[in-house]
């Protein structure tokens, strides 16, 4: 996975400790503490499946001996009925690790269905679907990953590691000039800069300037996304953002830029469905 | 709010860590330090706002002296091109904390919106919607309460606040009389106890065993449910659960049950547009 | 136990931590970094044993290869000599770790110890010998075991997860009548809702109101607690509160009520003395 | 106080996260956001005072605007009645943080007029009252504090500041000469050394080493300690530990030992009665 | 500053807690509580000033009520006996926070400086000092920091924000051929590549492969370098790394690389003295 | 080691945490996942090598099954070529842990080996080499460590465990008398009490007060160490200070001095060269 396993375990044991609170008390009250549990982990509707070491880590977390027998990988195709793994171990660990478990899997395996059914869109093409910052809070890194389950790949992480230049910076530092500028002097030679354009005049001027390494057409016409293809004519990596829907992106595709950004795919997508039966214990 | 402001103070401080990795570079290669910021928070589209109180801490965390002035407050109904707040501080720290603010703003209207629907719809019946456990793994005290925004109640906050029996914890419990009796027996006199049941059997079982605080239905057709409510006659506390969808909710509240539980307002609903518009600086 | 293996693990770190300090330079300077040292856990005095899940906590965070053969388990009556454990492992790790595990321990059952003491007074009748919120600051979950351990019950585990209506609630709120709706109409319902009364003509004024679910009687005469659980009939469960002594608690659970509160059997009791002797090192 | 402010503020949060839980709930459900509250901190019963900035730093990490006019300082002797503080302030706060504050000025009270009682016996006597490591887990450096408030001194405060060999570390190095070697080879110049004897014997083996900065007399009768105070004649400090009563204490100090430490002033003091009471809120 | 003042503040807190331990109890035993300190800080050798931000945030952690008049600021070139600062505050608190705040400002001062010299020997040149991620473990933002202060400027600031092929990946990768497939098909397109070269033949090959963004000579002669510059003729950001002294900087920067890259600008740059006189107490 | 293992973890942690950022997306984007690598940590120049357990514990911490073979331990004088260890596991830890662990190792051994030097000159007489406060930020107990390794002593490891009287204590103590005083009534019996000295009529001064455990003679010729160590007469430990080369050191110890102490064995140390060079994968 693209995140360090140090990262995801200290995110997961966050989780559950919001999730478990004082202890799993029905569990302790009712399960004999010596139970062993084993069940599936099922697909109940078409998804593309994500987050198969964040259940891993999730489970063994809470009880290191929970054995996870996974039949395939993120990235699959399933649909209602596919089985995603076995699970194995003792009752109580299974019970209290189940509903963080499920609630990852869902959310990150929506994030990917959403995202391959926009790379499907465009798989024709030369065009990229990427994400935005508009993840959701404490879950970006997981959330960048099942993008690149989809098929999608990833804008930057943070504001930290790369340049995007957009109209209120414009404004604050007096013109896309003086923005540009003070771009290239101060950010570092291991980063890319980015600016976003919202006319075609702005993106003369970005040209005039000496051009940046990429450019935001942020929502344009698909007309003057042509026409801006072809004013950048392959100088700078050209990136499409807003009004991006599924209807909608094949034609955006079709107008020559190289990426096309959603923030739909990470902050609007519904869960997938995906249960735990248990069978009668060991 | 219904959570503690010192915990709110360390999850808007970590959630801005996520974001701003190594700094906001941009911000700082382009805005000179000194500028000032002054800009409008707006509605883009119909929504119930919730989380103002949120966006006030992820300003005031970047820096303490920025000015958020709300016209109005969270549960308010608003159209797009409402003002929401007005922001007036330094630059770097506005545009630094405008990502986290707005995309936890967007999330809690979009489930304070979600719920203000369902409730809307049940308002003429003695119903409660409630929520789920199935809420954004790290963010659920902030989508309780936007569920209260919306006119929502709350179930349990986690495992250790209430014992509610499924299934599972029945067959590994081994039957409804034990799991009824254990949980009785070890939880704790200040707090209530909850059972899913499938059937009406299973609910007259139940009954036979003397009941408990509240009675979950689950997955019951509408016919099962009449049934149900008349059986329990007032004696416990009834929750509909399964198969809850803007369509069928009236009907449902129209059985006579108490509680209608719905995960989808929590982990499926779309972001609401909301916007920072800044004007030039001062 | 009660509460979650990853609370406890985090918990003792931390405590651990406190005491090591910049290492355990005594044994450092002294001890041979290969020796391995062999010892037993010994009651010293007559006790109702609780914390040998936190002791072995303690052990095997300093050190995963300390083995804990535990002869007997937590709620065992020892007298002065019984074995409660045998320890084999490396010097270092044993020694460094020996005061926080019997700091805990030592704690632990005197809480356990205390409580059973109440239990045994009040064994014929049906009342509960239950806690209260005036634990040891830091070490709640862990005190809240010990007194189930010694046959006690759990009041709510902290401000979150029930409702209680004090005096001073009462008179901010404007009236027992004022707090007893906010409390029914904003508290969830997965929540319980207790009132304290000091008279009886406070009692009536809540059975008035349609009573809660619990009510506790603050300090009140026999007397008063008797015609109390009169007038309640068996409508609300009752907790009688302040003045509870080991000389005084049969005669109050003669009163009828159901649960009987001690602060005592957290915030003052005495440390059972238990002793760590080594044979000398393998 | 003798700990930094920083540890203070880190403190006090995670134990006001303890009992906060998901947020005071019935605080919420029942007093108007906007109420003020007026109350008095009140001892009920005869105590020597400990722990104000440790009250200050509960109600101030809350609510910052709460006022704390504190009438009398740290180490002044109550009786019941006497008012601590008056405390102004916002309702919701005020009662959030209560149960925390009296907790803690409970306990630290509690430890300071146990040692003050130790250490008024011994008044007349060089002796020195001094503390041990049986402090409460986690409240280390706030029961120190409070050793100090009632009269007392303090022993090291963890394992890293100071070397404290004991019969174990002797049986593991094989002696009491190699014990005194490895210390005074490898321990630090800035760290003092202390060995427990438990005869004249092992003192005599002590002494022809050439003695260390303590000598701790384990469990020693009265003639022995006299005879050793005579044996160590000025060149080395002593400590008397074990069987330290209130009783015994003045006899123990005729011995003409320089330090008695006891572990009951921490591990096992009642707590003292502290109380709250609010006026009507303005 | 480069870094979020939110991730300084944690910073801070924990390396006064490292220095802090149990508390400044030489200060605490002699100073009196209510005493002022007013003292200067002071260069006492020549050196390029960073870290004032730092030394602000070190003190006003400890208390926020110290003022700090800074004379000049970070980047001034100071020479003995010049005054940064003048202090105002509580001596407790300004005693207890000076040796944290000395220790940052000297050594990052000691990286300014040493950057600065690299600087001036090629400032004739268009060649840019840069830094590594051989930087003190734990400072990294800090020091970064610094670097810029002194005219350098910064390469990636972690493993997570650029690809930086090393000879070990190509080794693993299978050659310079499939690790730069590898790292265009999956970094991603805000990210820039660079691949480390040890001799022209393998500059040739990363030509021929079409080239990436950055290309390392590492530890290359100046004959070597040389026909580096002019075979990739523009097409590629070029950095020398290795074997870079102030002896040889100009040469290196005479054969037209871009980029010149230094680790003991960071890892081995002696600290520069920075002294705080108190003067009497007001 | 002098630390716990516990706070060794934690460490490496963190610094780990701050290289890996968002993951290694070098080696993730071109290293097959279930590459195995195969390497040596060689010594590239002369050095006293320390810190083979902080690069156990970063490896570790990444990866537990990478294998780490060390043919040598601290301590060692290496030279350019000896192999420090041997290094087996899956190649993507071995490629990400890698820098930290240098970085660490190489810090450490230039403490060690500048230390060593130090050691080396005065080894024929009584002197001790410590260290002071003047260590690297949030690295403290490390090089703690190391100094040990190289022969040297520790002073106290923080302001907590030791009280040192600096010049700034006497002025707002009020004098030598007032200072001192304050000191032997407040610090504990545990605590060894330290002064600094300018002048021989300062030392006079504390003799005459009853002297202290320690004195240091900061700043002091040859010559007044000379008379200093005549004037206390073994009645206190004396500590050299300021002025200390390794040039000068010879002659500092032959006055007589018990223990001299340098800053510059932490502060400014250049890192000694380690290197990871890896063989072929397996």
């Amino acid at each position: 996975m693209h995140f360090s396993s140090l990262a995801l375990r200290e995110l997961v044991t966050r989780l559950l400790e919001e999730d478990i609170g004082y202890g799993d008390i029905t569990t302790q009250a009712i399960v004999p503490p010596q139970a062993r549990g084993h069940g599936h982990l099922l697909a109940k509707e078409a998804l593309v499946l994500a987050g198969l070491e964040v259940v891993d880590a999730v489970f063994h977390t809470v009880d290191s001996t929970i054995r996870l027998d996974c039949a395939i990988q993120d990235g699959a195709h399933l649909v209602s009925g596919n089985v995603i793994a076995e699970l194995h171990g003792p009752a109580h660990a299974l019970l209290t690790a189940e509903r963080v478990a499920l609630n990852l899997l869902q959310r990150l395996s929506g994030v990917a269905t959403a995202t391959r059914r926009y790379v499907d869109r465009v798989r024709h093409t030369k065009a990229h679907i990427i994400d935005t910052r508009k993840t959701t809070p404490g879950l970006r890194l997981l959330e960048k990953y099942a993008i690149r389950v989809g098929g999608g790949h990833n804008h930057r992480f943070g504001l930290g590691d790369g340049v995007l230049i957009k109209d209120n910076h414009i404004a604050m530092a007096g013109g896309v000039r003086a923005a540009l500028r003070g771009a290239k002097q101060r950010a570092g030679h291991t980063v890319k800069v980015e600016i976003e354009v919202d006319t075609l005049g702005q993106l003369k001027e970005v040209i005039d300037e000496g051009g940046v390494d990429i450019v935001m057409l942020d929502n344009m016409s698909l007309e003057d996304m042509t026409a801006a293809v072809k004013l950048v004519d392959g100088r700078m990596t050209i990136e499409a953002s807003g009004g991006v829907t599924l209807e909608r992106v094949p034609a955006i595709a079709a107008t020559g830029v190289d990426l096309i950004s959603s923030g739909a795919i990470t902050h609007s997508v519904p869960q997938f469905d995906v249960g735990l039966d248990y069978k009668d214990a060991a």
